[in-house]
């Protein structure tokens, strides 16, 4: 699958007039090579970049590697070479050592454009290279990689449902252990010990778990509140699992539902499953936000966020749907859709699912059944 | 307290002769305006930096926070502006507005040189603010930053202990809880689930948690491996609370332990407590790391790792405890200690200690025993 994601790559270049490319996104080293970092801490003291894809026309691809990261995920077909990111010897210089390895190229390329994440990309390894390379002109290309990604393919489709599949076991669990008298924290450590266990090991989760009022202010992490009877629960949960994001919410309550937040919840439940069923190759994305914010406004409340997302390598990208987007869905688009309401100081609701764009519409990839 | 790290950041800018600085590690981040990022799954999606602190000679220093982010833990005395992270009216771009901003004050300054931290800055807000400012000069000041963080003040030291209070939790409960039968990520979701239950919300948590054959490779994160009896468990403990690291390390075994496993675990036992007690100020960082090694090596086994480091905003910096560093110690460091030893493909063990250099020689930070 790698393969045709290259071929991809060299239509950008081209698009992009760039001849060579530099990438160092974790979103390019996954999509283009395998890699897939650690990145639960954030920052490493070690290394102001885990890797770097070194693209040069007509050769094979060069993956360079912080020495203390694995290769194990990497596909064939790159040449991977490491730099010094770790040492007991001497001072770190990660940056330097990195620097030195793709200049030892990057000085022999005659006048060339090269395109590069220049968000993704440190200012110091940038006028390593800019100084050394006087012929190499650098431009930003992320916009082109980003289009590149948007509609995702069938290997990239299993890995979004595996990783949704660790959504739904966590909106499951979500559902069946949240009590009155526990803590959010305790809530949400068990809902991530049942993901963890299924997935073999730690998951990077960007989650909301909020409840009570706390609802209303759309998510945050986990706190030391205790759950009361009566309250809500918004359960927004975003795993990473084999360099893929998973993405779905559900919003529960603790104990028997009162009739208006039934109503809300069937209101923002039947938004849901109506925008859904108008997705279609062409929609813009636009009128889909459109038809979501349309029939959210009509319950009352705010609604301050986009209507979705598209889900991938990052766990935000396009196609945002958002007001001003007149991007036109395309089958293989993969989109969390996240209709949500809140009501000032009272509550919050919201409702996810992640679906996939089809030649006839749309395939929920998402399996668990939103339940209040 | 940040008044007079402030007045040490103005020493450091007369030593690198700047007359400026705009600072963007999360480390400076939180050292100079108390802000910390929830940095628990890496890169945003919305700006490739979450806050950047622009420090101007004689003003009041502002810092520029992505609006997603609270300013709650924003000390006094700091001119807060927001850029724009999210929206949902135009497509993302926090890099420009964020540049943006920061040219409004850089622009107008007349010929000057910038302290900037090149590795945490991306390549392109940093060519933004070059090609807006040629009255600018540009330089790295990330290694004086790094010496002006070496000794921690009364507020450091006490985050330290709260933040290694939570590491002597976990060790406790990994000894209690570990059993056979059991995987290593079992046991490590309800070490973590305790430990963040404490601490009332999630940690960004770094952990080395490996058993059995495992052990023999220094470390890793819990796998789905099934803990056998007599097996040993390296148990790495790395929890980031209110922007402070702590660390500590315990090996303990399941079930009984052989005359071997005990042989060794005294061994290292010892080597770290007679290390800690040669600990003094002005002793050189190699000396201790020589100290040390000597003592680890009479075991037998490979010793391929730092016997120590530095703890503060980041989990590993100065004083790097290794074979080539001659920085003397003083009162007011805080040093993880870690001997541990490897015998290849059988197993390996480790403890750590995080210790402060006092007048008189050293206090144990971390308050758990060691138990095999």
């Amino acid at each position: 699958m790698i393969g045709p994601r290259r071929e991809k790559l060299a239509a950008a270049l081209k698009e992009t007039q760039a001849d060579h490319a530099l990438l160092t996104s974790l979103a390019s080293l996954r999509y283009f090579t395998g890699y897939s970092a650690g990145i639960e801490t954030g920052p490493s003291p070690f290394s102001p970049l885990m890797g770097a894809l070194l693209w040069i026309a007509g050769e094979q691809p060069r993956l360079f590697l912080a020495d203390m990261e694995s290769s194990e995920s990497v596909v064939p077909g790159l040449e991977v070479t490491t730099f010094e990111g770790y040492t007991v010897e001497k001072p770190l210089a990660a940056a330097k050592d990195l620097s030195a390895k793709l200049l030892t190229r990057l000085e022999k390329l005659p006048a060339s454009r090269i395109g590069i994440e220049s968000e993704d990309l440190s200012a110091g390894i940038f006028e390593r290279l800019r100084s050394a390379c006087p012929q190499a002109a650098f431009h930003d290309i992320t916009s082109s990689l980003e289009r590149l990604r948007l509609v995702k393919d069938d290997e990239e489709i299993a890995l979004l449902r595996e990783a949704l599949g660790l959504c739904d076991l966590g909106q499951e669990l979500t559902k069946k252990l949240a009590r009155r008298g526990m803590t959010e924290v305790e809530l949400f450590a068990e809902v991530r010990k049942g993901m963890e266990i299924r997935a073999g090991g730690r998951l990077p989760l960007l989650a909301d778990l909020v409840s009570g009022p706390r609802t209303a202010e759309i998510g945050g992490p986990p706190s030391s509140r205790v759950i009361q009877e009566g309250d809500l629960i918004i359960s927004d949960l975003v795993p990473r699992h084999q360099g893929y994001w998973g993405d779905t919410c559900n919003t529960c309550v603790v104990g028997e539902p009162t009739a208006e937040q039934r109503k809300i919840f069937d209101g923002i439940a039947a938004a849901l499953a109506e925008g859904i069923d108008k997705v279609h190759p062409g929609m813009r994305a636009c009128d889909l936000d459109a038809d979501l914010r349309k029939r959210v406004l009509r319950l009352g409340g705010g609604y301050p966020h986009h209507s979705g997302h598209g889900l991938g390598v990052t766990w935000h990208e396009e196609p945002r749907i958002v007001p001003y987007n007149p991007l036109a869905l395309q089958p293989g688009m993969v989109i969390a859709l996240e209709p949500g309401i809140y009501f000032k100081d009272r509550f919050g609701l919201r409702l996810e699912h992640a679906i996939l764009v089809t030649e006839k519409g749309a395939e929920i990839l998402s399996k668990f059944k939103h339940t209040l």
